[in-house]
């Protein structure tokens, strides 16, 4: 099998793009994995696993012959980083990215990048509250969706290598519209997030004499709240930037919690048991 | 060893009265056990299953020689069935209840019961969303926490042989105030499980064409709304029986989140991360 590309840039070797470059290697589907961040003790944490054969910290020092740059930083970096690897890249260049909002990161790749350079959007929904290239590790897309959102401007050639090389590593390919993916991700993911964030919170806020509660969430909330573990500035980035989405579901939650608790004040078991059973139900049909 | 107690009755032979059965019987704490309860087959199956010797289905069967009866119900009927068997409760009888929920059932408890019936309210904390006599197993005790909430009125006997019965099976006892208890749970807990509810419905209402938001549920939002599985029914009366304390957390839940919303909409990214921030250091802490 001849490999899919020359020589690739991986802009963040975190958990996604680690485990991506792992694969691609295992597979044979690039000769050559550069990696480029920020914390040069990562860097050379994935040289050492062979997830990269080298790596550079500056901009400016971007390799020339890429044929394949795939963005893996936080969400936020993704189009201003691109524009600082501009003038670099080469003319038939396949751009992608990983990251769990797309509808703001499309728009601003489309704008930013000329004609004859392919971007088409990805997400692998594979995230999880570790982080790194240490957290890395091989075969983590097998049987895991990947949502590519391409437009009608998007290159029929690139989307079909990107949705082949997604399926290469073990995903579910599906094409999703990106506004549709921000609105889906911002109900089951990004929502989830906020609400583990606040939960703690509370429990925080919340003092009792000679209490620790922090001691009494050993099991059911440890585990509810373990995505409230994830790194914050990544997901004020994604809140940020899937604005209306989340905003929209939180808005959503925040009123089914007032129409809950009214029911508690005022003492409806009925009411109360209802929305119980409802979610009961809807959670038993979960995959 | 001795046993603790001749003849017990377990009212509701679910996850904690029947692996308390298991374990009482293994370890010789008790000679014989019956059953009580609504759903026959549950009975029968706990008998098969050794839990229990025999079982009644009628208040009016409850035998008379009982030195131990176990209230393990649903918590909204500790209290009115206690009563129900009170007319066949013989003097000297400790009388225990296992309950999320302890200001009410101590309450209603202490009043209803005549001198020379002791009881001591407890609640292990071993729950999930499993019940019935088929999740119950040997050993849920062990390292788990069992807070007893005895008052000014218990009798000392009786509290001390519930504590030694509770370590017997692996529990770590403490003592607390029954108020103080139900602010405990009303946050690590029933929160908690308010939260999963509603966010399991939010995910209902929302209708995006063309999309089974279920269907993207695999990961995350699946493992984080497991708790929203448990009795619709249990988790209503819950929420009543501790209705203060619940309405309190929610209060406060629902202010963080509104506080996130208005970051979001505004686009207050510092705001946000120093939430986001702090939730990241307080589950740090969890044990």
């Amino acid at each position: 099998m001849a490999a899919m590309f020359n020589k690739m840039v991986i802009a963040g070797v975190g958990l996604i793009g680690g485990s991506l470059a792992l694969d691609m290697r295992r597979l044979g589907l690039v000769k050559e994995i550069v990696g480029y961040g920020r914390r040069e003790q990562n860097l050379r944490f994935a040289r050492k696993k062979g997830m990269i054969d080298s790596y550079f910290l500056r901009e400016s020092e971007m390799p020339t012959d890429v044929d394949f740059l795939m963005m893996g930083t936080p969400v936020r970096a993704i189009v201003p980083l691109t524009a600082a690897f501009l003038p670099r890249l080469k003319s038939g260049c396949i751009v992608s990215d990983v990251g769990s909002v797309k509808g703001e990161i499309v728009k601003g790749m489309e704008k930013l990048l000329p004609a004859g350079m392919h971007f088409v959007g990805a997400h692998p929904i594979a995230g999880s509250e570790q982080w790194g290239a240490e957290a890395a590790y091989m075969n983590l897309f097998k049987g895991r969706r990947c949502i590519l959102t391409p437009t009608k401007k998007t290159n029929r050639a690139a989307l079909k290598l990107m949705k082949h090389l997604w399926q290469r590593v073990g995903a579910r390919v599906e094409i999703m519209n990106a506004a549709q993916h921000d609105r889906v991700l911002g109900v089951v993911s990004h929502l989830p997030h906020v609400g583990a964030f606040a939960l703690v919170n509370v429990l925080g806020q919340i003092k009792l004499e000679g209490v620790d509660l922090k001691s009494y969430c050993a099991g059911g909330f440890k585990d509810i709240t373990r995505i409230a573990s994830s790194r914050p500035e990544l997901w004020r980035d994604i809140c940020l930037l899937n604005r209306n989405a989340v905003s929209n579901s939180l808005g959503r939650y925040i009123g089914t919690l007032q129409r809950m608790k009214r029911w508690i004040d005022k003492g409806d078991g009925r009411a109360l048991e209802s929305e119980f059973a409802r979610a009961n139900a809807i959670r038993a049909e979960m995959a």
